[in-house]
């Protein structure tokens, strides 16, 4: 399967069965990441691995006290818009997913944002690979989550990505386009781009 | 070949060869990056392909310039730092790569830097598979490029990619091992971690 393929099948995940995560597809994740880049190697990033299940669902309330929040704090049309997509501050796939693995950024290294969110590009490809789903699940008070797993103050949590064997009937959405965001040479310059294979 | 042999295979490269980019390679990589998700599916990016000479040099001169700017305002020891590693303000690659990949994010768009970069970890995959090579060129005035580039001004540039096959003898730089990065249900929790395959 080359990338593209591996990239077009996957999609967001909100729903796993019970079927258990292998240890061996958690450690081909990990060494998958592990290869990822950064400026200046700073390598700015910790993960853990949380399958116990009263730390995921330590994990879900801190994440949806954070949610509850975010929600009461945002704009009724924004509100409505979430919940037209089936969104709302209620998160059961962090608890029904087999295994949950959250990425923490080293916030003193410089720029360090980026780096990470490469990492979870390659994270979220190697699950697909490995034929489990995820969704990057970014908690709206970060700071929640990472006190619930004891970590330092330099470290914040950036995503927690549930991992489990999808029973989610929602297709993909929909993608622009090449023609769509691709210009060449100046913005505008659409007229010249690589043909489709 | 596995994304995990992709991933490690993988390494940055600041020195290219005169060979040319096909048309096809650009469209595989453009056609992978398509797939990339965002939040709420909002896609919050364009890209520009740039391989005109001119265009290239202009690109690389915006780039040098601030370059020159922010190496003038760090410290001394963190400039020493760059020097040790071969960096400094001269951007060669920039116009020795056949093509140049610029990833602009839509600054409106919420939260749209973590979507723009993991949209360039697949990017990163995409252009090893294909044999080609990259370095995440983040711009230190990416306002002067985007300039270059006519961009409308909601649009910043996050990253050049120059595309090409390598002739950068530079290893690899070690990344820390799983165990080095990967706690279980807590933080410093590291006994029972998947084992190697």
């Amino acid at each position: 399967m080359t990338i593209l393929d591996t990239a077009t099948s996957r999609r967001t995940t909100r729903k796993y069965n019970q079927t258990p995560v292998s240890e061996d597809d958690i450690r081909y994740v990990l060494e998958t990441i592990r290869q990822s880049p950064s400026g200046s190697n700073s390598q700015p990033w910790q993960v853990i691995i949380v399958d116990d299940p009263s730390a995921k669902m330590a994990i879900r309330e801190a994440s949806e006290e954070g949610e509850r929040a975010f929600y009461e704090s945002i704009s009724p049309e924004r509100k409505k818009g979430y919940n037209e997509k089936g969104l709302n501050p209620s998160k059961p796939h962090l608890t029904e997913a087999p295994v949950l693995l959250v990425v923490l950024g080293d916030t003193p290294a410089p720029n360090y944002r980026p780096w990470v969110w490469v990492r979870i590009g390659y994270a979220i490809l190697a699950v697909e690979e490995r034929g489990l789903s995820t969704v990057t699940y970014t908690p709206s008070d970060p700071s929640l989550v990472t006190k619930i797993l004891r970590a330092p103050e330099d470290y914040l949590v950036e995503v927690v990505l549930p991992l489990g064997y999808s029973d989610d009937p929602k297709p993909k959405e929909p993608r622009k386009p090449v023609e769509e965001f691709t210009h060449r040479n100046a913005w505008g310059h659409r007229g010249h781009l690589p043909n489709s294979q």
